[in-house]
């Protein structure tokens, strides 16, 4: 079976979202990448997406975008890999599937989607400052989800899931 | 532009749910067929799908599955017209765009991403006995979700959608 | 394991086609549907889709539109059921896996594609006047690929095939 | 607009061909590498798959994959990034529209429906002694589908398209 050359953290949230979110999302990327691992996200030019890619691409990590659109016209600038679907919001899916553990940033309806496909595919997921009342609590009691305050917590996190597996 | 021959709607909900939904979800699609719509759903023999199917089709309805799946093995009796996708999940978004109207019945994580990505698409939704907490509130200000206690009041709030949009 | 109550025929085809393939489309339609069974083709209101769909509905058929598009504007007027998928050409493997037996009429590289996805997913495909040269020529000696002249033959075929799995 | 920092070439073909055509897999792949681009192919542990993702690795390239699966068991070891769609064939849109120039080896029905999808959302596409008949004829008429008799020499195709596009 193949095994994992490099970490895939897929990273997900709001394309409209505050500066302070947006500051924590660079922040993640830019130790995402200096763990040496892969970030994926939505690929696009805005909110999240944009911040946690131009956090990994400023630290020398590759950064793999999984569009919804079949051309390149919303494309981050700090995507070195777009992966064009040209499937809208079924990209989601695959967002999910190809990531070994997720952050979930603040965002709206497009990031719940993705929090909740996440848990049912047993994607260990972790909340960053994203408050989910207790609607996904069983899947705490599952150890699948996981709450972070600041990007160096949720790294923790998976540093500590990543030593469960070994 | 395409004008609407027969009205679908697409009713969500979990797999694995208790008799008390089932009831309802049969009840569902019994009042769907009765109004002389099409029911579509995820069309696999269990849960919210089968008991929504079978209420449809006892009551002479056409009933829509919209499966995971590329093949014929957990598609239920009650689905007239199977649509194979091999996509798992990533069925989840044509369920909500070929649905005029959502009903989400009782569900788990599968049930709350088709939740968000109707809201996302600005699909009206109704929550029929489904308490997402407050996550969803902003799109009940905007006139997309609605929530509902009957299945007969879950059709008529559906009857009420469609009277606004003549 | 679920039993067909209709038998769903896969009409494919372009969208851009000379007026004699449109009226060999339309009389494939009309026979379809005097077989009582479902016409699914890609649903758009162009070429073959068109005409086949006419044809279908004009004789009391139910059609079945697998489209593209993640709305209604370029829908045929003559597809009962349209399933919107937003999903662009990705959408021909479910048009494929759809079907339970599939008639190519005339058509460019996205027909093409779908008789390549028809025959590697092993279902029977009828050339309808549709010449592919011997490219898919291995697909004839194991039973999969079949060639006809005109409609009345094609349906004639998919009896036989019918036939032959009872 | 998104400018490419990476070209991204797709090398397309079947996952049970000769020695002959993994031999010359192989060159293509390691000539890919060698110009400083990305391989981008199914990703599986087979054929040219794997024949080409092996070349490319063995000279330094990144290699990314997309799957058709869900899962990693059948990802070839010679991958760098995989991405899991769990969308079976559906896959094989995404990476055409993720593919600056394919690239399409020996293949059967799989590959001819993939060089199908290129022509039709016009991307320039190299056989590499693969012979379609004159079914694609048109295409080649537009300065879309082109021909190669070893791997050197669809590099050089390559390499005169880039520059026109200048």
């Amino acid at each position: 079976m193949w095994q994992a050359k490099t970490i895939i953290i897929g990273v997900m949230g709001g394309g409209n979202t505050s500066n302070e979110d947006k500051i924590s999302a660079y922040g993640l990327g830019s130790l995402i990448a200096a763990q040496g691992w892969i970030l994926l996200n939505g690929g696009r030019n805005c909110g999240i997406m944009e911040a946690s890619a131009k956090g990994a691409m400023d630290n020398g990590g590759i950064t793999v975008g999984i569009l919804p659109d079949s051309d390149y016209e919303q494309v981050s600038e700090y995507i070195s890999i777009p992966i064009l679907t040209g499937m809208g919001n079924a990209r989601n899916c695959i967002n999910i599937l190809s990531s070994h553990y997720i952050v979930a940033c603040q965002g709206g309806a497009g990031t719940l989607s993705e929090i909740a496909l996440a848990l049912k595919n047993k994607k260990p997921l972790i909340l960053l400052n994203f408050d989910t009342r207790d609607l996904f609590e069983e899947y705490a009691d599952k150890d699948l989800l996981f709450f972070a305050d600041t990007p160096e917590h949720a790294i923790e996190k998976i540093h500590d899931l990543i030593k469960m597996k070994q």
